[in-house]
């Protein structure tokens, strides 16, 4: 909830991740030592655990608060379940605090349908908002491309496409502070008339909706920055965000096979160790901090399994800055400035799919 | 047309590419060569053009036939307009050989969009076959993996996807020599009951088809070579493609950017150059010719339009071992064997979907 409290407090999964709660516990640490003073952290999880960290950190006489949660929902769980049977879990437990307005924000880098379902559940969608949807950093040539969804839905009609533009827009321009975000839809080919039904219908809507709409783009343009936001349903966008994150790991072995005894092809396999490397961290958003969930009823902010202490800390200055801008207000107003639009497609769309 | 003459004729689209004529004439004459004597090539195109390359490749004596064609399709070329306004483009000519019994293959690195167009126009489909697909080879740590559809689909339908699980693993059997392929369905999660509406659907249909199916593959599972063939719609297909072909360039361009007065760094980016040009060369298809069109009543195979005199040899090589192991004939039978399942599930779908 973003609050009128004087206090942003921002609620962190310390159990999610695979270095958890070592990585988590040290990100705090790291973000409390630089946030400014209005800002609180509180620390979810088994107790006993965190306050280890805390203890081999130093830092166990920070004013950070504990709150205690005794479950772990594991990576690998099935969410929908875990979350239901799961009351006690650290993601429960966390949500919970924002809805019960002790927290304006979450943060997890634990099992992501969990962080989806358990938000869901436990804030709702906000007002106006049909389908929340995951945004993920891509980099690009320019610098950074915001692209949604990238897996919490998979079957989309239009008017989530249209919904995901404005969301994704209105992020773009208040936290990566781009001026007037271009948007794009992803597609294949550039015409209007490309692409498949569901990118055809949503050309019409998002071309009509007010936003700096950039028309389609296609796969090649993602890494080229053509959009600083790109659209597309949660199937497609999982699917290109797994592709690439496996970029690095293919010519890391490519290399290994290919130049084995080549002494200068090996000097510059390990020099180009860096590059792929940030290439991988931008997708593991260590720079970006973590995934904003966009459209649900507060600010939740999923990271990747992997994420560093750097990630965390980063996650947690994003979600500051989400709720002191009140992003989800102005996606609010944004999303009833087209309400009839999206109301009358949406109708339309939900008569045709019956 | 699969003939049963004695000779295997192979027609190429000599006006087709970004480097035409020359690099369709070179890879012509490099092809005859190699190639066996039962196997014949006829040059589609103009023939003052033709016989001017070569006569540069000092060729003009060899027994290659030359059918004149006074049009040419471009590259940018809207493809269904074109291949009906320009009746005697190289495309429909070569094509039409096929129809005539006067060819039993055709290549064209032209305009894709009009080389499927005017393959479906003029040939039609493979009896049986609901869609046709475009198959696109990409690298994986393995060897290769056949995706499809790449782009001739961007709406489909379960069955649709079943028919194209069946294809690629004849393909990948007969051509690509894989001896018992794995088929695997591009989604988002393993399990069977994640992804979208029509992949869950197709998962249910490619479990029950005697292939050798390995469940649902992601992303990232493509360039790790987790199965043989990868099945999705030509919309996911194109996009993953698109966006694997832009690899090469975003790092080249980072690499350009970082390592600015780095010598060290210099060496190693110049080192690298052949990994990501052998990626790229693998999505071009240079080492495995093309990408056949699977479905059509007829072979065909459609090469990047930068394609190299190699890749067209490459291309003539693969038409003329799908010509004599007959790939249509064994597709054909073995959806025949599948006739009643997939009849009945279209008719299904057809129903759902009206």
């Amino acid at each position: 909830m973003e609050t009128a409290d004087a206090k942003i407090k921002i609620a962190i999964d310390a159990m999610g991740g695979d270095n958890a709660p070592f990585s988590v516990v040290a990100g705090a640490v790291m973000g409390y030592r630089i946030l400014p003073p209005d800002v609180e952290l509180i620390l979810v999880g088994q107790r006993h655990h965190i306050i280890e960290e805390l203890k081999g950190l130093h830092a166990e006489n920070l004013p950070i608060q504990i709150v205690d949660a005794a479950e772990i929902i594991e990576m690998g769980e099935e969410p929908a379940e875990a979350v239901k049977r799961k009351k006690q879990s650290s993601i429960n437990v966390g949500m919970n605090l924002q809805k019960e307005g002790k927290a304006s924000a979450f943060i997890s880098a634990g099992n992501t349908g969990a962080v989806m379902a358990s938000s869901l559940l436990t804030l709702g969608r906000l007002e106006g908002v049909a389908r929340p949807a995951i945004a993920q950093y891509f980099p690009t040539e320019e610098g950074v491309a915001l692209v949604l969804d990238v897996g919490a839905n998979s079957d989309c009609k239009a008017h989530h496409l249209f919904q995901f533009g404005i969301m994704g827009a209105i992020y773009s321009k208040h936290i990566l502070k781009i001026r007037n975000p271009k948007v794009g839809l992803l597609s294949i080919g550039e015409e209007r008339s490309k692409g498949n039904e569901l990118t055809i219908a949503s050309h019409k809507l998002l071309d009509s909706s007010g936003l700096n709409f950039c028309g389609n783009v296609e796969g090649r343009d993602i890494l080229k920055g053509t959009a600083d936001v790109v659209v597309c349903d949660g199937f497609v966008g999982n699917i290109v965000l797994k592709f690439a994150e496996s970029i690095e790991g293919f010519f890391t072995g490519l290399l290994k096979k290919t130049i084995r005894g080549n002494l200068f092809a090996n000097i510059g396999a390990l020099l180009m160790r860096p590059a792929f490397k940030s290439f991988k961290q931008s997708l593991d958003y260590a720079e970006y901090g973590g995934a904003p969930l966009l459209g649900i009823n507060g600010v939740c902010i999923i990271c990747h399994g992997g994420s560093s202490p750097k990630a965390i800390m980063n996650a947690i200055l994003v979600a500051v800055d989400m709720v002191r801008k009140q992003v989800n207000k102005v996606i609010q107003e944004k999303l009833k400035e087209n309400g009839n639009a999206i109301e009358q497609i949406a109708k339309k769309e939900n008569k045709v799919s019956q």
